[in-house]
């Protein structure tokens, strides 16, 4: 039996929550496709949910992490990341690359694996 | 406004969930004051909390984190970390150091703090 280090990460201000793993997937979308609805499409996730995650990040932030504009190639109009919405998933990126990296680097006392061997006894502590 | 980093870390195996901080709270309590129920008062937690975390800790891991006896200088029983018990604590506590250490090391891009500043147009990126 192996076990296996896990994490959530996310970025707070003292209005609380701002940005994680969903709003990185739904901003790193909207980078990709260039609408909301594209993105929360592709994320098997509702555009009105979607919607409601980018409205909480703003308000905790007190600042816009989107632009919307009308028309474009498609004429359905679109959203652009704003300079806080590209620098945020820059940072969310630093932080769990550089999080992961320390996982991968620690070293375990007593024994060099994570593996549980079926004798408990044989673990040196 | 500040964005700050935060994070939950935990253990799991393939059948689940297994440590994570409510879970080192526990243990350390025993360790620190010979019981469980002594554990999980001073963590304001139901004693049948407290085992409940325990026992399904026990179940994911196919093996014992206690040993509990009876008697004792109380007379009232009590319980001990096994040397798994005592492993949980060690790679709870290394691994949670490598992720504070990582984060507090991050080169953040275009920006050297996590302040928001009030005019976003200011945020190099």
């Amino acid at each position: 039996m192996t076990l296996r280090p896990k994490y959530k990460f996310w970025l707070e201000t003292d209005d609380g929550y701002v940005f994680g793993e969903g709003s990185f997937e739904i901003l790193r979308g909207i980078q990709d496709k260039g609408t909301l609805m594209a993105s929360s499409q592709e994320l098997h996730m509702s555009y009105r949910h979607a919607w409601g995650i980018v409205k909480q990040m703003e308000e905790n932030l007190g600042q816009a992490v989107l632009v919307t504009y009308k028309g474009g190639k498609d004429g359905g109009g679109g959203a652009d990341l704003t300079p806080l919405g590209t620098r945020l998933l820059h940072l969310y990126v630093a932080f769990t690359e550089a999080i992961d990296q320390a996982l991968a680097g620690v070293e375990l006392p007593g024994n060099s694996s994570l593996t549980l061997p079926r004798d408990p006894s044989s673990l040196a502590l």
